[in-house]
């Protein structure tokens, strides 16, 4: 179940997130405003801009996915220079590509596998704990702010975009 | 699994929003105004306010588990008729009190269960799809918008206490 918590339901929330910017996109054209303005726009002055928000949504599960498969090493690193609104979504599209490379197979032994950040003082939790506790509430939470971020704005947006579809039958 | 990241993790989100709601209070105690104002503000004129926002974090996590575990026959209801941050904090007080009556072994079956809300057309998605897509993503969005809410109004709330503590070793 790690794997479809983590990769399957991660990347479904990163597009929703992408659907969340174009829609900001359309939102921006039909108001004839830039953009790109709300790229810096925040809820707050000590709270960080629209763009850092969807720079760590997006770091969140791809670190948090690459830990607990031990693919530090390899994950593709990005330097957070995102400035635009497709900048932002060519970020997530890169780490949507990520997350697609990464198999269930991939996940062997990644429940039990102790895992920590830098900034843990070489401290660790499990696997499992890193992405139940640590990475997805990370996306959610950034990935939230985003989408206040954008209808304190004014933007369009609604709960399904955040929620995305579901497989009803 | 399913009652890890749903009654576990659910219950530390609904913690770490009544400590920041706790936060609130000592916050308007310290500025001087009345706490009970927050209560009623929003990040948007078409956006619930915050009362609002926590009554659906606490349903989302309290129905999510009760349709999985087929308990919607004994699950305690909710009137929504908190106006206060204290009568807020008590709401989750008795979420988080149905969250501890309901043991790993009610989940056998859960998982595989058929489940859906009556907005939804006599549709179903499996229980874990409902933890996974909708209930966990739901209580994810309106704790954080509760957060935003907040630190929009200047709280001194961080990222920790969204987060709460982690079982570091």
């Amino acid at each position: 179940m790690l794997y479809t918590i983590a990769v399957i339901q991660g990347s479904k929330m990163l597009q929703n997130l992408k659907s969340i910017l174009e829609k900001a996109k359309s939102n921006a054209e039909t108001r004839k405003f830039d953009v790109n303005v709300l790229a810096q726009s925040r809820l707050a002055p000590d709270m960080f801009p629209l763009v850092r928000q969807v720079q760590i949504a997006c770091d969140s599960i791809k670190l948090g996915v690459a830990r607990v498969v031990d693919q530090m090493d390899i994950v593709p690193k990005h330097a957070d220079t995102e400035t635009t609104i497709d900048d932002l979504i060519s970020r997530i599209n890169d780490t949507l590509d990520y997350l697609a490379s990464v198999s269930p197979a991939m996940f062997e032994g990644a429940s039990e596998r102790r895992v920590g950040t830098p900034r843990w003082d070489g401290k660790t939790v499990s696997g499992d704990e890193f992405i139940v506790q640590y990475a997805l509430p990370n996306l959610y939470f950034h990935t939230t702010t985003t989408y206040a971020i954008l209808r304190h704005n004014g933007v369009d947006v609604g709960k399904q975009d955040f929620l995305g579809a579901l497989p009803l039958r």
